[in-house]
């Protein structure tokens, strides 16, 4: 494959860090802004935000059609996001955009939607140990990612998951508290490729983890498809080989 | 498994029949009946039909939550069925209700929600030959079935089928015309199993086909679980396993 | 599906059982039949025995074709089963007979035959707590068996399993030392249906344990078949469709 | 990915070449060496040829070693290969060298073991029209590759074909005696990449299709991978958290 640069956007909902002070410390420019700072350096990525409050929340048409991956962190406030931006995007996905879903993302429209399901967990905020366990090194995902990774403290998601099953389950999870997770999950659905990464909890550091920004800096070279392709047409075809007359 | 009744509504849109006379001449009475009466003689079946006219589609909670497998026939009034009761049967499905969708229902909204793309697939209608290939002889859906089913006339359904990569392809079609397609495909979302089946397009006796009748009363059994499960809820959960101070 | 007699043969390595005071005082007439008596009135099985030491080990061909399930428990011997069980073991899985492995029968020439990997895994045997979590309530082998399973002392199994996806993923492990396990895996090969559960060390009392039995008991039902098929023939066929001239 | 070198062996049994005047005229030089001849232009590769004359078949431990990936075509002689070969070959699959099996390789040793299957299929050799329907234009081993391909006179091979479920399945082939086939599909075993392609019976000039080289040529760069990793070992662990003492 040629190298070539990389359109990432990363879209947060941004609120947390307005808000939260605490958050406000870890993120003070913003979740979206700390992952593109960390990208950056990790591949040639050519890389914008966008944000809820932006009109269309930074998501146009024309925005997306430039996107090669999207990265969405969302929480508080999936219900403000407009069906219409929703349409876009799942239309951009299965033409082939790439989309990156973080953390609790899993309960963004756009995720349910693609996914078909409700996409429930169990969870848990006690600033826990994690420690993901690779389950795939082979996979370019996980180039450059050791057995495991440890994050020291993290808000517990729990299974049952509420996904259909993954095409491939790249690591599971292990948090102290007595839980696992299916925390790297790939999906394909239309010409798209989905990833879901489960940490990333506002409250922790966990986009400044270089295991975590070495992942995502892979997802954005496997999700990233070459060519758009149209998945909206159901075309009328004339027969490839002669039919009898009887049926025609 | 003990031998159990297997609550079956059968939903069609019922209009070819009403208005096209060469519909119809073959189901007088509406595909909806000509499968229950196909179906009857098969399995231990209590069947119930609904159709697009009645209050709420015939699908209103109580009958939802009293059916046990759902099969779907529907063409040209997809946007006529209202997304409350879309959203409804969704639920079920995701909840445990089976769910059979058949032929041109591969455009209908509850098949799209539920897959999570557009489901577009190229198409003819001249009445050309069909063979199903049976892929897995050791599947309860395909019990009974010999290595190929033949069909004299059937409309053709050629790929790309856009669909998520199916948890079990049972049957691929083979086209005079010259093109393929998974004709039997299988999935899990949520609690909830789904079938889809291709043949049965209301211009040919597709239903009257002993082999396409056996193939259903199978995949009804094949689809019923005995639990209903909520998949509405994230809980938040209390840890299993003591955590540190530093963690609470 | 009419109810019908299951015939399982549980074959046992059984050498721990006769040279380990610890292991005898649990299992004193075997881990084999310790699970006999433990599926016995969990459904209609007709259970039979078998061990290393008997002649064929006790799966001789016409054994073999009388079993629709087969369970499998094997350590430290793996290299004593002679090729011919083997073949023949594999001839039979793959013509329909339903096959179930537990524990270190992970590295068992039958399973890594059949898997066409080498099945390696990380291990400890410290006595430390699993805690098996439910990810398919809907599916059959798990009808009964609550979110999770917990077990007071197991040996550790952990990640990476080097085997192939499997086609379902029914439970994960948690340990208590920090590793995470696929200890309830499903996969179809040939017509046969194989289930591998992890849990099941010989020197603690599993196999009492009304979960995982109950587990068993549901596999056996999964796992059996009503047809075996011949899969070693490659036939010459006919064409179905006229071919020209110039294609005879 | 950077863009390197990739170094590909091409095995070939070599046998009907040099005895049938037919194919001899179709490919003089063997069709490894057709195939190495298409492929190189078509990217960054290294290629070698190994043949069943050869010691140890061309396949030294040396020369797996410094395979990337390695492409296999057999038909007469698979029982000629050696085991020992055979087991070098998984090992280095396993351990993430690519293997892309050819047509008849259907039946080759290697791919029977990696499958854990007979992999047997129905066949008919009438010089029948074959079209190859593209289910995944997303993926990167049908990059350039149009909807379909059709091969003016082919080999038939027919379902049911004795496989495990693709991981991926990215063409279903049509035939114009009425049969259908997966002829293109994908699966991951330990850390190595497997590609399983239909066409190329000795008896038609196959390897010289510009499509055909081009997906060869594709699935080299897909199944690639940058690691070599054991998978041999099944390593004591140490606890990663403190165990009570009860559990040491």
């Amino acid at each position: 494959m040629r190298m070539e640069t990389i359109n990432v956007t990363i879209w947060n909902e941004y609120l947390h860090e307005t808000r939260n002070p605490r958050v406000q410390a870890i993120y003070p420019e913003g979740i979206h802004r700390a992952i593109a700072k960390g990208l950056e350096p990790l591949g040639d990525f050519a890389i914008r935000t966008a944000t809820l409050a932006e009109p269309e929340h930074g998501l146009s048409a024309a925005v997306l059609e430039q996107t090669d991956v999207l990265l969405w962190w969302g929480h508080v406030a999936h219900d403000q996001v407009s069906e219409k931006v929703v349409e876009q995007v799942q239309l951009q996905v299965l033409s082939g955009m790439g989309l990156i879903v973080l953390h609790s993302g899993h309960y963004a429209k756009i995720f349910k939607r693609l996914m078909g399901t409700f996409c429930s967990l169990k969870w848990r905020e006690a600033g826990e140990r994690e420690r993901l366990w690779n389950l795939r090194p082979d996979h370019p995902i996980l180039q450059g990612i050791p057995e495991y990774i440890e994050l020291r403290e993290e808000e517990m998601y729990g299974e049952r998951f509420d996904i259909p099953e993954p095409d491939e389950l790249l690591m599971i999870s292990w948090f102290q508290g007595g839980e696992v997770f299916r925390s790297a999950c790939t999906w394909t659905r239309g010409h798209g490729r989905i990833f879901y990464f489960r940490p990333g909890h506002e409250t922790y550091p966990t986009y400044y983890n270089p295991h975590v920004l070495r992942i995502l800096a892979n997802a954005c070279g496997w999700a990233r498809r070459r060519v758009r392709l149209d998945v909206t047409q159901a075309p009328h075809s004339q027969p490839l080989e002669p039919l009898p007359r009887e049926a025609q």
